[in-house]
């Protein structure tokens, strides 16, 4: 991702006819994320731009007549129930549709009457999975999370000699992604017993993990790699991603082949897709220190080095049951930043697509849990409490190491800066219910 | 997988009225397993039923007038360019479509000139991937390549403690499954060198892996997990599965979260879906040992451990360029069988399940990589050449110790018995190419 200019629909001046969204924390004029959603009076979904505490519909919007060539292809393509057409269409036709999006939002828009008519309230509307998943990656790009855990399990080597030489990843199930707001059944699973022996039981150990969502745009051309300078096309936005991660399962099933079962029972995304467009103000370089090796040449670009990271702040809030009953907020654990990955994501699509393989518009990446270095930090509870040594007491005085039944774990990020106009991801929401009913009559 | 009964549809002695299918070796009228095609005379791909050297059209089949009910249902489902529709019936509407097929393909079918004119010659005809792939899941069900393959890398315990507690699996990249033949481009990837860095290059230890390929169709129902006694209701079918596989950089970047880029470049199966009742006079008891642990309560069923394994010969056979140029055939370098996975394919499926995931029609399992106990039946040239130190050589001379640009693999699998029909999978081949142009300025 190299840094690219900023323009009118950056403009923190730029006021919107739609009052929800000045002065709106996370969905001002300036973000504009895209979405799938089903509106309140009909039970067709589409997709939409999320405008303040509105959406506006691409399919209504595509018919309006309002759009010129550019920006109507990828109004249409917006108009199905997810949004794989329009990912495919790449930058150029993203970026038309939000410059005339824009442009019709404005204050002083002469057709605020006509597009006003084509908003939805958020509230009432179901929002759905914003694509169809063709594959699934989850990398492990949160240096201080592989170090933090590495220290946990592999006490002589924290991080493997590999880690700051490629972007650690594995392959993830793609159907089990879904969208926030998610209820998780607790996972089933082989346990390892104070014998040495497995049991199979409702994991004990479950935990999320504070990720970056990343959503594949316009394909590459077949028949050559991705060059470094060249993968931020193939990008379509960003989310909030909850990795669950059933630790217990996780430790006994995972040599010599890595997380399976542990990981691909749920993995939750947030339902607006924040465009690149919108994250130009808050690039920023890599956090590497002077003893990381440069990057091979397929993972090195100097402008994505010095502008190719993103400068977004994260944070993780747990609420029991009990604590919403009794009317209390979800507690923040930990507050982060995508400063603290050690890949840009542009590193991650070139690497991803070096040995070959293609990418497709739907594909999704998860960043890997993003730790910071300080306590207070931690993306995970596994860290947050030390391995579950360590619980975190809440305002109702009940103890967690891991998820309990009933806790809802929410997920927020925001890119703000004095001068500019904020860019909110909203919230990746998930409650943990009771496990499946087994059908091998266990518990 | 339980031992179910044999009807009319295994009885040897029933003929075709299809010449070429009585006596074929694998495709005999007692096979009858599905695809997916393109005739010579249409360039519209349905489905179809592999029959000697010719396939029933099953769109063509669902508009005869020749069928009822049941079969009609799955002949209309198989009519789709994907199999998906069609796996998602299960087992009672692909089992009608089973009998009446062969009640029509029968030397005395009454019909048999009407069903005549709905075959198409297999040669001229293009076979395409028989459903598009959900995900896909590549275990390692292979323990003597598991116990082969952990001794080169981890001697002092070669099987992973897990091991005989669960089926070892891991998630693969389901937009790189292609189908036989396939053209695989040599992938690129970070190699590690002799001073401990890596290098961004083409790969020189590349690999097959002979495997099963499991097709899964019907869905469970939704919030249960999956007794391994009712699993095999979820599999549609089985095929050959090329895990092609570059272990220089699986050895780098594998650790600590699994095998990604080193075999996500490309996988490729048989085009026929060869049915779970073809094979019922095919099935055995798991191969164990007396110190293996009993499975679990949820992987454990009497009826499975009896009879749910698969007696499928397996073999892999390799042809250099200069082979093909000077007229040999491709050299056997490998015979195995599906009787040495440890685990039943309704174990692969109920552990799949057991964590509380949905699997969908359209899913596919690779077994992992089947090799016998015995030299000549290792499943991978890392076994076959002991990790590339024991060269095996072609007939032309050449040496291989992993496989070289112009090589091509080839798998074929094989159910036979005196007494009862055989039961053939076809082949599973594919052509190493040269490496992608690279777009980094490399070799």
């Amino acid at each position: 991702m190299t840094a690219e200019a900023l323009d009118v629909t950056h403009d923190p001046s730029v006021r919107s006819f739609v009052a929800s969204a000045d002065g709106h924390p996370d969905f001002p004029l300036q973000n504009l994320p895209l979405g799938v959603f089903r509106p309140p009076t009909s039970g067709v979904a589409r997709g939409g731009v999320r405008i303040g505490d509105e959406i506006l519909d691409l399919a209504g919007l595509a018919v309006s007549g309002l759009l010129s060539a550019t920006a109507l292809e990828a109004a249409h393509a917006g108009s199905a129930p997810a949004l794989n057409d329009l990912f495919a269409l790449g930058a150029a036709h993203r970026g038309a549709l939000r410059g005339e999006v824009h442009r019709l939002l404005r204050a002083d828009a002469p057709e605020r009457d006509t597009v006003a008519a084509l908003l939805h309230p958020v509230a009432g509307s179901q929002l759905m999975l914003p694509a169809r998943v063709g594959d699934y990656t989850d990398f492990y790009a949160g240096i201080h999370h592989a170090r933090a855990v590495g220290a946990l399990f592999r006490p002589h080597e924290p991080l493997p000699p590999n880690y700051r030489w490629l972007p650690i990843g594995y392959h993830g199930r793609a159907s089990s992604v879904g969208v926030s707001p998610a209820f998780v059944h607790r996972p089933r699973g082989q346990l390892r017993q104070p014998d040495g022996t497995p049991a199979y039981a409702p994991s004990q150990r479950l935990d999320y993990e504070l990720e970056l969502g990343v959503w594949i745009g316009a394909s590459p051309v077949p028949g050559q790699v991705v060059p470094v300078a060249r993968a931020a096309e193939h990008i379509s936005g960003f989310c909030l991603l909850n990795d669950w991660s059933a630790r217990d399962v996780q430790s006994w099933e995972s040599q010599p082949l890595g997380p399976f079962l542990a990981k691909s029972f749920a993995t939750t995304v947030s339902p607006w897709v924040v465009t690149p467009e919108a994250l130009r103000p808050y690039r920023t370089p890599l956090e590497r220190s002077p003893d990381d090796p440069e990057p091979l040449d397929h993972l090195r670009d100097p402008a994505d080095l010095a502008a190719g990271g993103l400068d977004v702040e994260l944070e993780v809030a747990v609420s029991s049951a009990a604590m919403r009953a009794a009317g209390h907020e979800p507690l923040v654990l930990s507050t982060s930043s995508t400063r603290h990955l050690f890949w840009t994501v542009a590193q991650l699509v070139a690497h991803h697509a070096s040995n070959g393989l293609q990418l497709w518009p739907g594909d999704l990446f998860g960043s890997g849990t993003i730790s910071g270095p300080a306590p207070g930090s931690e993306g995970s509870l596994l860290e947050r409490t030390r391995g579950g040594t360590a619980a975190v007491t809440l305002p109702t005085g009940e103890a967690r190491t891991f998820l309990e039944d009933g806790d809802e774990v929410v997920l927020r990020a925001r890119a703000a800066r004095p001068g500019v106009a904020p860019v909110g991801f909203g919230e990746c929401r998930g409650v943990v219910t009771g496990p499946l009913a087994s059908g091998a009559g266990g518990a």
